[in-house]
């Protein structure tokens, strides 16, 4: 219920009297939206008590605000706010229309601080959802997941201690991950060298605030992770693009550019590049890191995907290397898992830790130390391992399944390369096929396909996608294939 | 498992001979950590199939290292790594010492951006915790969130949709704060005035970030909630301290700043103001709606702890009254829940919504949509409304009592005033009473009572505590407050 005792303001020692001052003010929070049309207002008993005046005042003023149609009285019932409020005159009309603050802009002016258009929220009228690379959520062991959450709220909740939070993450999460990235890619780390976040952009993010100012140089590949980009540049950075090829960044152009200037940062990518997906190949990667060594300049290594190797032996990160301190290297449990949990870690040397934790507190002061404690329990007890294997196998099948079908329907529609891993094949289409036209006409037909532009963000546009495969079974796939040679076909006439 | 086919480099050309090659290498990834004392190598026949070498070269590998001690057989049985390494010469010692790349600093300078020591994490060895005011967890309507979630996940898993997150925060909870901003207090929004964030703190970064620059003037109380002003600082703003006295913020300094100078923002907390518990009066607040209105500044409004008040009616936030458009408002559901709800909410005008949601999608890019629809539907099954209703009730009498016993117990060692709502008692300790001393000497008593200091970050030391009382049953406040007592009667005499 709205706090009548203070909305309504009445004065004893003026003319008006109590009835009309009380009618006259809940017309204005009407007009005010204050009181919502439909709205059910309290009793007259009550709401006497409520502004301490006799009950009668209160009828009067209800009947007043019925004879003027603002409200409706059923005897002995409720006083509900008319659905279709009378006619106001045009002074009110301006009146409500100023006091309603949100429904105009600012009183100040926005600087924009971000060049680019915000992401369109993805409408759930699809049937079909071709993503950028995520996890089937219907094999997730969310049950699992919330098994653990229940029977980690009961245990602490019988303990007098309280708030476990951390802004730096919760000592079992972490622990739990020293053990995993050694066992999983050979990482030599300790508690202390571990930030959790609320998801891998946040440690991109936090690095990056660490790292850069305006007129920063940062090495990036052409093209690369678009939001990874977006950071950079409103930090004021100058993004130097590294050229790309199928064995990944071009570490020749790095060594040149090494020998004129230092660069501020290194952004890379190695396993399953975003978007393009090729892995960097192992000579660049001992060139890289002899480099490195050489020049002492940070490195952001964002390993987004590291679980899902599909041929043979995974290479381990470049942070599993001799590399003197300077890797930053970011991980994510999103992707094993599913794109509801949210959950980032950044390892670091203990110094850069300390600093990003302080900006993970002004950012976002705590953690979900249950959720975080729940996913401990899943990595501690195998099933993560046991959830990711599976997943393997799975995605495995339908990495295969996904390239033969475009092989097969859209070999004159779509060039690609098979990926070694990660969740999602990239496709380029070829000359003559619009992506954004193809992403607009397979929407008519119930499925969603985004239209490539976010991949191409600074850079000429690719026409090219990345097809997630993850997310969809044998059968999904088949139809979102078919669909795209029904639309690709008119267009090709 | 480790991939040890990509692990070891086996060259067939060289004079070492390939067992040599072997064992050295193994020797290499022990000493720098990837293989790890008491680790299971993989049996002789499994690891020649991964190298792709006879079986008999990895059986003299492994004798080799048994040899040298580095791992110890057991035949027919595993081969495991030594847990006590052999003893290694300098040149081979201090080269692990390079390759743990993460037990050093960082090989680049890492500058400090943010002037403020780290947060220690709170032990979870103590037997009672006065928190700085949170909600009781042993109350929160976790299991009916979980059964939420777990309802949603089923129901989410069943269609073909997937990826249902966004930056701006899910739709359904957007839909559901509507009406419970609307209800609870009266304003007046629709879904595109509200960004969910993680955390209330995450909606003051975000605002911040887009209202700032260096040299930008900031109009906060004095004192205030450290991370804001430490949010304000690192962004390079100059904060003017408003006083502040037991009526909030004097909002006559606010207008006489406001005749020389525009301020770039004011950043307030009108109810129960962290620290100190105040609230602005009713006179204060339409003077600073007039001076809103006049100057056209952005305003945040950080209204954390709405939900608690237990003297009467509640007065509205200022955002429900006509401040036009220049409200960032912000709110949490942590404090009606529990600390490991991680929900808050920025209300404000659609244009600067779409700026924040930009920021939020660097910064964080997804939500939780399966968490943020579980605590929409116990906001529309009434749940949330009932939760809060008892909590009112039974923090209402935990204030009471703490109260009672402060001023029985402590009478000569505190001072402080009843709050009418939220959930801590500002309490200063009197002179002679040193709260940094008397917080060690409660830990002694296994008691974790926080030593004053961050409330006091930028001003003089208060020698002030935010004595949370939520989380505190009457039985654990007489607790703390006989610990308290103990203590400051050894310290008085």
């Amino acid at each position: 219920m709205l706090p009548f005792k203070t909305l309504l303001k009445l004065d004893k020692d003026t003319s008006t009297p109590l009835y009309q001052q009380i009618s006259n003010q809940l017309t204005e929070l009407i007009l005010d939206s204050i009181i919502k049309p439909g709205a059910t207002l309290p009793g007259t008993r009550e709401m006497a008590v409520l502004l301490g005046v006799h009950r009668k005042t209160i009828v009067a003023a209800y009947q007043e605000l019925e004879a003027q149609a603002w409200v409706e009285i059923e005897p002995r019932k409720n006083v509900t706010v008319a659905e279709k409020l009378p006619r106001i005159n045009p002074r009110d009309f301006n009146k409500s229309k100023t006091t309603s603050a949100y429904t105009r802009d600012t009183g100040f002016e926005v600087k924009k601080i971000i060049d680019f258009p915000a992401l369109a929220p993805q409408s759930t009228e699809y049937r079909l959802v071709i993503n950028d690379g995520f996890p089937d959520q219907r094999i997730a062991p969310i049950d699992l997941l919330l098994r653990e959450y229940r029977s980690l709220f009961h245990s602490f909740s019988h303990r007098h201690t309280q708030n476990q939070s951390s802004p730096m993450g919760s000592l079992s999460l972490r622990s739990a991950l020293v053990e995993y990235l050694s066992d999983s890619r050979g990482l030599n780390i300790d508690t202390n060298n571990i930030l959790l976040t609320h998801g891998g952009q946040m440690a991109i993010y936090i690095a990056a605030k660490i790292l850069l100012r305006p007129g920063s140089t940062v090495l990036v590949g052409e093209p690369n992770f678009f939001l990874a980009n977006l950071i950079f540049e409103q930090f004021g950075a100058k993004l130097v693009k590294v050229p790309m090829d199928e064995n990944g960044m071009k570490i020749d152009f790095i060594e040149q550019f090494c020998k004129t200037q230092k660069p501020d940062l290194l952004y890379i990518i190695p396993h399953h590049h975003h978007p393009t997906t090729v892995t960097l190949s192992t000579d660049r990667r001992i060139k890289l890191m002899g480099i490195i060594r050489k020049y002492h300049f940070p490195v952001i290594e964002d390993d987004y995907d590291y679980d899902f190797h599909y041929n043979g032996s995974p290479i381990l990160p470049l942070a599993s290397g001799n590399h003197g301190g300077n890797i930053i290297y970011i991980g994510s449990l999103t992707k094993s898992l599913t794109t509801s949990v949210r959950l980032g870690y950044m390892i670091a040397p203990g110094n850069f830790i300390n600093e990003a934790v302080l900006v993970r507190t002004i950012l976002d002061y705590r953690n979900d130390y249950l959720f975080e404690g729940a996913l401990a329990a899943l990595m501690q007890n195998g099933e993560m391992r046991k959830h990711i294997k599976k997943s393997v196998k799975l995605y495995r099948a339908r990495r295969n399944h996904l390239c033969d079908q475009l092989q097969e329907q859209l070999g004159n529609v779509v060039s690609f390369a098979k990926p070694a891993g990660g969740l999602a094949v990239w496709t380029k289409f070829n000359e003559g096929f619009s992506l954004p036209e193809i992403s607009k006409q397979v929407a008519i037909n119930g499925m969603f396909m985004n239209d490539g532009k976010f991949y191409s963000y600074g850079t000429h546009h690719l026409n090219s996608l990345r097809f997630g495969f993850a997310g969809l079974n044998e059968k999904e796939i088949d139809e979102t294939v078919a669909i795209i040679k029904h639309v690709t076909d008119k267009m090709g006439k």
